[in-house]
């Protein structure tokens, strides 16, 4: 791995976010693709839902682009049926709908249960287009959040042992949290629902919109700063690309304004350094049954 | 049709916001159910997208219900494929997961085209649950806006004639807007991508989770108040249901933080008379291609 900074990756397939996201498709169904997902990406027992979710959507653009040019995603919605694990998987995709300005398309995430049976992990619908064929008009748009420089932001990676164990995935990111956003890790959480950081790969693969759907569901849970900890699976994300992003350091926001009744809604946020907001995304997540004291069990 | 608070519907099939989501499973395949659309949910050409979204929420709560108990949806997401006209139309549903705390469903919505031969209008995935099952935990919550009472705000239903004809939905609901949001009304619009306001139904019909999901796509696109006027159809909208109602009267806010490029995302929240919110959505909508002063051809 190339040290952050270092050189652009220019073969997309240099970089560690890309060979984990690849897709081939089946010489006899061009519609099915086959995979295998790297541990590395791991939280807990179960890959990283932003990094599935970009492994659909690159399936996905494939399947929609070939014909339309409606290569990007601009709306991705995933719903989360159980945790998928490293090894291979297969994604079925289908066209629903081309029109002028979108093509939208569907898709099952599977893989092989414990008895060898087909298990579907991920459901998926999306809609792309071309982002290279949108306006300049912006007419308004949130301001990015004021964050202390990288250096001075707290690297995702230097978390205790237990933590990166428990979500090796943390390692595959240049994380800088900041530091007014993780007083959880030190046993103060804030109780505001915020977290932010910034973004970029560590051998330097620049963003694009896949990069940006796995932003959208890198943080750790705002949950932590409201002092819970334990298994909180995603019920259903959904990621808006607005834009192209510039390449750089990404800005990424995530906040929760409702932690009710066992759920709680997280949305992130994503500006590239142009100060563009590029990302939108929401999800709906479950709040943890058996609630643990950080850091031993996270 | 009752007037406002006269009395409360206690059949459901006495209110008309009931009888225009209405379903009827057929007798040889009771995941497929049948449906008509009146022609008072219009907005121009199309029925209203959050009636169409509360009528398969009311056929999916049939097909993961009966088995399950998990008759309340949690989680919905709806992409817009083509408008869909007033008359008949059919739903297919099927079960994705069931699963211990939720059951996942997708659902098409159905309706005949021009040649006779069926045309998808929205495609819908979600996750249904118990509301009645969640805790009363809540840990963190935003807080309702600040509005005028209802009787200081503007009915929806005075907006001109030439609105009203072109939008026929209006008139469904007892919507009163927050005069600070109104400025498009009148030529001014505030430049700020926030419109809110109070609703009910006239009929004395009270909210529950169908209604919910209706009431986040029941204001004027807030793209009005920067001053954008013409068709803006919906490309996706996710809606998340997080408490059962209290009755009364709902708060209903809207808000935009990113027009530009020719999209923009629409959030809405809607909370209950006891101060919980109940409901939060996020849609994702294009900008008029041609647009329009206001009101002649709204």
């Amino acid at each position: 791995m190339q040290q952050a900074g270092e050189t652009l990756s220019q073969d997309p397939l240099c970089s560690d976010f890309d060979r984990a996201t690849a897709v081939t498709p089946r010489g006899d169904d061009e519609s099915v693709f086959d995979a295998v997902l790297p541990d590395g990406w791991r939280v807990g027992a179960g890959i990283n839902g932003g990094l599935l979710s970009a492994l659909v959507a690159r399936a996905l653009s494939k399947e929609l682009g070939s014909g339309s040019g409606h290569r990007d995603p601009f709306a991705l919605t995933a719903y989360f049926l159980s945790a998928c694990h490293p090894g291979p998987v297969t994604v079925r995709t289908g066209s629903v709908r081309s029109g002028r300005h979108l093509s939208t398309g569907a898709a099952r995430l599977m893989q092989s249960g414990k008895d060898g049976t087909e298990v579907e992990r991920l459901r998926v619908l999306a809609s792309y287009g071309d982002l290279g064929a949108l306006t300049d008009e912006v007419l308004t748009t949130a301001a990015p959040p004021r964050m202390p420089d990288p250096d001075d932001c707290l690297p995702a990676d230097h978390a205790p042992p237990a933590f990166l164990e428990r979500a090796p995935f943390i390692r595959q990111m240049d994380l800088r949290l900041d530091p007014s956003t993780v007083g959880w890790a030190f046993g103060q959480p804030s109780g505001v629902g915020a977290l932010r950081g910034w973004l970029r790969m560590p051998d330097g693969r620049q963003p694009d919109p896949l990069l940006l759907i796995f932003a959208a569901d890198c943080l750790p849970p705002t949950a932590f700063e409201l002092g819970i900890f334990g298994w909180m699976p995603t019920v259903e994300l959904t990621v808006h690309v607005r834009a192209r992003p510039s390449g750089g350091w990404l800005r990424v926001s995530h906040t929760t304004r409702n932690f009710a009744g066992g759920f709680f809604e997280e949305d992130a946020e994503v500006w590239d350094e142009s100060g563009r907001l590029v990302a939108q995304s929401r999800q709906l997540a479950r709040a943890p049954e058996r609630r643990h004291a950080f850091p031993a069990h996270v």
